[in-house]
């Protein structure tokens, strides 16, 4: 008969984080998509722990590399972005993640998409507007 | 008068080139995302020189690492990529193209997209079928 305080050992599988091909640094780039518009929200990079996070979670968590940190992406906005579909390539070199954003913003500047500056033949040029002035929402 | 040999100068303007956050091995990632159904295709790399060919050339020309040349997508599959947009991020360390996508693969494996592999809870899953044999294309 189990003891109360019997330990307990949990299997858990991480051939799926083994097979993924980290970059030098231990890092992939990952792209984020809004599952329903198909708008592309971003660009950020993950490490192996904030991948497994993501998945165990069920929202998107990154490697901050500027704060060398795990970064709860929203933890300060409150735009969380919930995982619906987690994908990678051929290659196995990058992450695809479809989600559905809170808040409708993706980006710190106050947009939907980070993706804001097209080139327009000469230059960078801002196509995209401010939903939400930066001043009302926590950077990142 | 003016010689009909006498030398031209060009002006080019490479501001919108020196804004990008090269990173230090010079590449940037770039997200490859068909305009018309928005499904993200495939995540590649540019140098400075491929980002330029792209631009001047209407078409997506990458930085292939492993081969470490110059990579006109599609010159031997003949799977072109036209663009229709070039965008960078706010950070200007990422790119998007919005491309028409010729042949609709853009896969080497013969998928329409390389993203085909699903984490399902416990492993990566194929859940994309193949278009067209791999035997029948050539690699990339």
């Amino acid at each position: 008969m189990k003891s109360d305080f019997e330990p307990v050992t949990v299997l858990i599988d991480y051939e799926w984080l083994d097979a993924i091909n980290w970059n030098k640094d231990g890092l992939i780039p990952v792209i984020t998509q809004d599952k329903r518009s198909g708008k592309v929200l971003m660009q950020a990079w993950m490490n192996r722990e904030a991948l497994a996070l993501t998945a165990s979670e069920g929202r998107a968590v990154y490697w901050s590399r500027s704060r060398e940190k795990i970064w709860c992406k929203g933890e300060e906005s409150g735009n969380i972005q919930i995982i619906e579909e987690l994908r990678t390539d051929c290659d196995k070199d990058s992450i695809l993640l479809l989600v559905t954003q809170q808040g409708s913003i993706a980006c710190h500047t106050g947009r939907k998409s980070c993706f804001f500056e097209k080139y327009n033949g000469q230059m960078w040029e801002t196509v995209d507007p401010v939903i939400r002035s930066i001043n009302d929402i926590h950077h990142k």
